[in-house]
């Protein structure tokens, strides 16, 4: 690797933003205000996890760039729209988000409910739209493997299974359940999918791939909860402490700090061992894992 | 035809029921609030035009059935999550809904905003898990017409356009605009979809097929507003008088009555001639354009 993790990294969360600026609709676009209020909630901020998996497993199969940003950005979308639809007042009732007012708070309750529902589309008519893949069949399973990450029996339904846990005392393989869904489909997704841009993977590969992306989602949300606990709304950029106050269930409280630090880090070892078989390939891959595991925001 | 109109649509729309209920997920299937509120806000209500038309369209291109059914339930479900998220109090804060209370009221608005979000994953999971036309290259096409339709250029920027028009005066093109998109986007995608699903069709063709679905999905709005001005709540299913009450410019509203049935007479004809082309194999289309200018509910 000529360059080092900090440079890819950079490289590549300029390369979504740009491709994001570039592919929501101009803010002069009727309708003007639903346009700005998409922009105003995807563009300029958030760390861009999900891309950054992406760009990495698209490493491993050897795939085009230019397939792999529609992927990040489709990604990125759905993520996005999440937010906005979280942070309504009816779901999270957040007011801040990525240091900026949440969309319902700079625009309207119904303007945040239409820009959540135009972004998932949006992300369905990108991967849609162009050559993502080495045959059509495959591009069709991309985007099957999204709508089911975003949906029911997906992100949509962790939030679900979120919100009837609100009060409720959660075991640890509930709070997984709940994780698997709500956090981890779309991780799971932005990295098949990431990877299905190039060249064929065997089923084993595939199976490795999905095995340490299940492990990294999970430890993502685990080091989120440490996060929550311990970091301050400032350098969150969202309201910190926010779970614990609404008395949600979380990582650290079923397992306490230390023991949520020591999950995060045997999950580590997990996702790390399933990359054993691509080698060098898979060296973005093991880098994203440590800094998902060592973040401090 | 050996069957006559009124049989067809009662057949298909039961083909579309059954398909509703087979395609949702089980109300058994976790989170299982969710399943269940997705399942009430789309099983047993409605006349299902967009199915039908997108019935009567595959017929032009001797679609097979099987198909058009996939692509029928994935319109259906665009068009309930848009219903299941109008209804919210942030939006058109209505109570009732095809006769029965609307989402948030029968579950909360948490999980009627989950129910629409999950919705319309739903309808892009099954637009590309099967085979749906005689090539992928194909199926993406009409995964890329939905989503446009749907997105924020289609029925949610109609959606957004409607909102910012609350207690203005529009003219007729500027009503126009709005429905264009608001309603007209989805049922042209209802009828491009189905159309596609069978032989290819020339670029002519396609063209009059096109402009026969503008013509339909204009002469729909116009004939709604007139129901909403002279039916009453009980034939409807939905609160009668909401737009007049809410002060929103409608059909009736800057034409009048009579003027408005006018419109939706020419619009027929228009749409009529587009169909010339297809001879008898437009016969449904035909039975259906009448249908929507002259139902009463």
């Amino acid at each position: 690797m000529k360059d080092n993790f900090q440079d890819w990294t950079r490289a590549n969360q300029s390369r979504i933003e740009a491709s994001l600026d570039n592919l929501l609709p101009a803010a002069n676009i009727s309708p003007k205000r639903l346009h700005n209020a998409m922009r105003f909630s995807v563009i300029g901020g958030g760390k861009r996890i999900r891309p950054l998996l992406a760009f990495a497993a698209g490493e491993i199969s050897e795939a085009k760039e230019e397939r792999v940003t529609i992927v990040a950005v489709a990604v990125e979308l759905i993520h996005a729209y999440s937010l906005v639809h979280d942070d309504l007042p009816c779901m999270d009732d957040d007011v801040l988000r990525r240091g900026k007012p949440a969309c319902h708070i700079e625009y309207n309750e119904a303007t945040a409910l239409l820009v959540g529902d135009s972004l998932q589309s949006l992300a369905f008519q990108l991967l849609s739209e162009s050559c993502l893949a080495d045959t059509p069949r495959i591009q069709l399973n991309m985007i099957n493997n999204l709508a089911q990450a975003a949906g029911s029996c997906g992100m949509a339904g962790g939030q679900a299974f979120d919100l009837d846990s609100v009060g409720k005392e959660l075991n640890l393989q509930e709070l997984e359940f709940m994780h698997v869904h709500k956090t981890g489909a779309l991780i799971r997704s932005a990295i098949m999918m990431g990877a299905c841009c190039g060249k064929n993977m065997s089923a084993l590969q595939l199976k490795n791939l999905d095995n340490f992306a299940k492990y990294i989602g999970l430890a993502f949300q685990v080091v989120d909860d440490v996060l929550d606990t311990e970091a301050t709304t400032a350098t969150l950029g969202k309201t910190a402490g926010k779970d614990a106050d609404n008395n949600k269930p979380t990582y650290v409280s079923i397992l306490g700090v230390k023991k949520a630090r020591e999950l995060a880090e045997k999950l580590r070892q997990n996702a790390y061992q399933e990359l054993e078989t691509f080698g060098k390939a898979a060296t973005r891959l093991r880098q994203l894992t440590d800094y998902i595991i060592q973040r401090e925001s």
